[in-house]
């Protein structure tokens, strides 16, 4: 229902409930109030790419690849197909009176951290290192998953974590980010403001770190101040999953349970995944809270159920079920997504591949390992297709695929009796006419504290570098001969300076959901001209970055870099070319409107990102380098010209002073117009050009 | 090129070489000797069931299921194919200077120690718990791998493990297997006799136990008097990977390396899978081995690699490689050996599967694992067809399939926060038609000391029983009301008796190989009618087995084993009916012609295999029950009659006696033939007939 009739329900249903019976109701776990009607609910649902943890449901790309897409419009299909599916089973799931951990309406996602270092090993859940790009990206997905309907909210969307978190994930309970205003405001908060004012999610997240010794879920500063008052926030905080008991545990800025608790919640934090909260009884007799704040705590959380229709006879989903969850239509949708996260780095006129190719050698640790598929917070899809798979499935009769897995996707220590393909892989690779190398990393290598497999860095990569393993297979097959398509499977950014060099092609896949293969294929065949761009920025080398602990920007994601990168962000090849032409800036108040023409000039239909940049040349406080402003993906055919306008807000053009506080841009301002970043002048396509102009505001 | 001219060529080629370089190529990773021409060569590979360990190849059924089909002829292709590749790996190896472990051409399978005990951990790699069966499989897997060209052998078969070795895993190093004489004979060494006799295998493999005390890789009772001297075995002895160290290190036979060397080459071991026969040196030094045995050994060895071919310029197989293995045709050969395999146990008339149906509900922890298609020993292949692809590959277009895991394997202690799909498996399974209950074991929870997860047993099964996380989950199924067909992948027999009661359907798919998932669609839709037989007898309950590491066969297997089976050794239904009519014996001196008529009474195309069980009812020294003699598999179309003869020698009805001596049968030898065992009343299709008659040798 609305928001007022479904606050003024809640404060009604509240208000028959006793001290204790609201306390209960703010834990993850909320058990049912049998004499008031109210079901068992449980709070804790993950949806970063399909509904997640859930059983059967369609794996879209990992977050990473989601954003490489650049397309807003393809991410909001994708949340309203997932958010359809996480309907569907919370009907089935509560029709059969089954309301456990992963059958409810209250997700936690998007996770909108800003990827800050390419090292952290959940930046793959992420939209990358933009703030801009990320606040895009997280308005159309939570645009999606929450619905259109007025009258009722399809899912609750938590954006997470809040605020300044990304890594080390080591450490992570404990740790306090060292944040200047400035950063915080221009990169770290960014995308949260952003998002909240123009999504309207319904939560937010606090992170298990503290930032500046004010702890995230436990802060009136960062939780009242800035999320409510600045940012407008106006739905309910919840902490990440045993954050409350990091206070007393880890942080020791309380002595246990009941502080712990009674901080969090007089913070403005109403809800505890975890078991924390159970410590507000002792709190209460302690006097550390009052029975009105967990009143007003439990009335947000009832009156977000209201919204959600949880109490209501009829929604307008009743009717999904089991029948809408992994359909062919989102498979479909998957396949697109995917095709569309696919960034080409390079190509030296082997891609698309050629109808002559008789022969394809199918080589390495990822070229048919589903695990890669999925990332993390995945569900589990009835259809997984490997890069193998989407070569068999997809490629002609008369070509032969070769298999063989090469290496491990590190070195081992394994007894010499166990298989060993490398020989074979040097002998596959001589044999056929072309090799796709499938690198890169799993979501085992990089991911979050206690899920990674490299446990010495907590989930964390200690390295930018491809694993050894895979560089000893590479440099074996290359000195073979036969051209390399190498395809990169990561999460995140790698510094295969070396790999890049010495391929025909590079293909950076991402985790690229349950239809993997088959879009990977289409980008190799051609069937799909690519389009992707890099969220992220690929560096050099490990020496390239500032210590990993270190939460100043300076140096950092190509706004501050100063270096020279492998890849910059913003970067990704098409087959096709396009030519910026004619470009004009029209003042309209609290906008501006470009006027943008731009030429496909090759034979062969194509998608282009059209990115446009923004330099204040003029102001002490402008960030280093030009910053995306504004982007738009566009269908442009063969020989065809694209005329369109793309709108950029004012206030995305402001800068941010060492206070924090934003401010109009003084001098002019440059802007840069075209398919990749201004200063990616040592991999830009000679035949991409690029508009400027200038303006004041 | 052939054994006499093999053997005057190594004769030569050793004359050459010092004592230190013969010793040297004793080992299996015996060095080059670079001055004779002679190359490195890794005596190791892997072949139960397709190329093993050595990179991409066609991964046939495991073992276990290759027996089932009853299916000589196609046997023998399966290790045509399995050889080719094999072959083809070779030439594409040595031609690039290659020649590690897996990559050579003696081949250490198969593996035809008889499955005393269901619960042996290596059991799936068998042909099961029958003599006879064992043999003839055998005799058509060496047949069909060692080939058919008189001027070169194809590959080496290596029979393993010599003798009497099923268990336990878990301390096989140092176990003494106490086997009666009549035992030995009549059961542990009747297959190797059989098929040395008939097949003329290149190798035998001593197992790593001792048996009556005697260590079967250093004992000259069994290398020489039993296996040579009795058996007529020519070839030469490797011992299993490590046993000669267990002669010191486990057993305590010897004081170490070099005592143990010399023990097993006098007693007849020529070649050492390990490092032991390093010893040799100093056992020389000792006097512990003369020089002429040495050089006997080292002939022999070379004598198989000249009949390989090794040393040819020229062999019939230098044409393969890599376009020939995995190539459809092996892949088709898989689907339909995979198909052959798998025994339908109970069928309530739900199979095959109506046209009817709608909606199928594929779950079970086996349904999607791509692990359980390979058993051990295996290959990579470069298709992995699970049960669920197969359903979706082949099902109708209009047939809604859905999928969860419903539970893990077993029960594991996981955190609650991980994806629990129990409700979901319930929720499917109400709106399916039917359910694929997908269950059983794999290769982890049934393998090799060292090689399975279950390391309390070592890799052998603790108990028949489906493990708790299925068993749970099958009863919450049955609740449901939808009907269910099981699909039990295992390599060995479950007491399953509650789930055979409460199931439309049974179907056992072993480990069924890389085409898994299609073979077992084929049975279910009919397109194949299964005529796949158990090679081992399915009992029902861990009570009914003697204690595990008692190696008297009293009470164990068809033969002996006087309670009543859950399903019997040799049953399995088939779609059609088939009716025995007119049996005739006609005495042909060495052997017995059987005239048999089958009809299949059915409207369905279909085979049968026919089993012929022969009792002798006046011999004190004959088994307790029926024993199999002879079978054949046959295709019958709907209507028709089939007539034919199966030929019995009359070798195999012999008898044995305490002294392990085999005897012509006293009185009258009752046959029973018909497409079950005799005694199998309680579980035969009321309209499978069988036919009887009597005769004395």
């Amino acid at each position: 229902m609305k928001p007022e009739q479904a606050k003024k329900r809640a404060k009604e249903l509240v208000a028959q409930m006793t001290l204790g019976e609201k306390m209960s109701q703010m834990l993850n776990e909320a058990p049912a109030i049998e004499r008031l009607g109210i079901p068992a609910y449980n709070w804790w649902n993950e949806g970063l790419h399909g509904v997640g943890r859930s059983g059967l449901s369609t794996v879209f790309p990992q977050p990473i690849g989601l954003a490489a897409s650049f397309d807003t419009e393809l991410m909001k299909q994708v949340a309203v197909a997932f958010s359809d599916e996480a309907r569907a089973k919370y009907n089935e799931f509560s029709s059969h009176g089954s309301r456990d951990c992963y059958q409810g309406l209250t997700y936690w996602c998007p996770n909108i951290n800003i990827f800050r270092d390419p090292r952290w090993g959940r930046g793959h859940e992420t939209y990358g290192e933009d703030p801009f790009l990320t606040g895009e990206m997280a308005v159309a997905f939570v645009d999606g998953m929450q619905g259109d309907q007025k009258e009722c909210r399809k899912l609750d969307a938590t954006l997470k974590h809040f605020v300044a978190h990304s890594g080390p994930e080591g450490c992570r309970h404990g740790f306090d980010a060292k944040v200047s205003k400035k950063d915080l405001y221009e990169t770290y908060l960014w995308a949260f403001a952003y998002c909240i004012q123009k999504a309207k999610p319904a939560a937010v997240m606090g992170a298990y770190n503290t930032v500046n010794g004010e702890p995230c879920c436990a802060s009136k500063h960062l939780l009242q101040d800035i999320l409510r008052d600045e940012l407008g926030f106006e739905g309910y905080v919840v902490s990440d999953c045993g954050a409350i008991c990091d206070l007393h545990d880890f942080h020791h800025i309380t002595e246990g349970k009941p502080q712990s608790s009674a901080l969090a919640v007089n913070s403005g934090c109403e809800l505890n995944c975890g078991d924390a909260y159970q410590g507000l009884v002792v709190a209460y007799e302690m006097g550390l809270v009052t029975e009105d704040t967990i009143t007003k705590a439990v009335e947000r959380l009832f009156q977000t159920r209201f919204e959600l229709g949880m109490f209501d006879e009829k929604t307008p989903w009743d009717s999904l079920g089991y029948d809408d969850v992994a359909t062919p239509a989102h498979k479909q949708l998957a396949r697109e997504m995917a095709a569309r996260s696919i960034v080409v780095l390079k190509n030296n006129g082997i891609l698309p591949l050629s109808k002559e190719i008789k022969s394809i050698a199918v080589i390495g640790p990822n070229a048919n390992n589903r695990d890669v598929l999925l990332g993390n917070y995945n569900g589990t899809p009835d259809q997984w297709i490997t890069v193998l798979d989407g070569v068999q499935r997809n490629v002609g009769k008369d070509v032969r695929v070769y298999y063989t897995k090469g290496c491990d996707v590190v070195t081992k220590d394994v007894p010499k009796w166990e298989e060993n393909t490398f020989q074979e892989a040097l002998i596959l690779a001589e044999k056929a006419d072309v090799v796709l190398f499938c690198c890169g990393l799993n979501p085992r290598l990089e991911g979050e504290e206690g899920d990674a497999f490299n446990s010495d860095a907590g989930g964390d990569k200690t390295t930018l570098d491809l694993p050894d393993s895979q560089k000893k297979l590479f440099q074996a097959l290359v000195k073979v001969g036969t051209p390399i398509i190498t395809i990169n499977i990561s999460g995140s950014a790698l510094a295969f300076h070396e790999i890049a060099e010495q391929s025909a092609a590079i293909v950076q896949a991402w985790y690229p959901g349950e239809q993997g293969g088959d879009a990977i294929f289409d980008v190799l065949s051609g069937a799909v001209n690519p389009s992707g761009r890099l969220p992220v920025t690929f560096y050099r080398s490990d020496d390239d970055l500032p210590a990993f602990d270190d939460y100043h920007m300076k140096g950092r994601t190509y706004r501050y870099f100063q270096g020279d990168p492998l890849y910059p962000f913003g970067y990704g090849l098409s087959y096709s070319r396009f030519c910026y032409q004619n470009l004009s800036i029209e003042n309209q108040g609290d906008s501006l409107l470009f006027h943008i023409q731009v030429e496909n000039v090759s034979d062969r239909d194509g998608s282009e990102v059209i990115q446009i940049y923004a330099k204040c040349m003029g102001d002490a406080d402008e960030v280093p380098n030009a910053k995306l402003v504004g982007f738009r993906r566009v269908d442009i055919q063969a020989g065809q010209v694209w005329h369109g306008d793309i709108t950029v807000e004012k206030k995305i053009l402001y800068v941010t002073d060492q206070e924090g506080k934003s401010h109009i841009p003084q001098g002019r301002i440059h802007f840069y117009v075209g398919g990749h970043q201004p200063d990616a002048v040592s991999c830009r396509l000679s035949d991409t050009m690029c508009v400027e102009a200038e303006i004041s505001l």
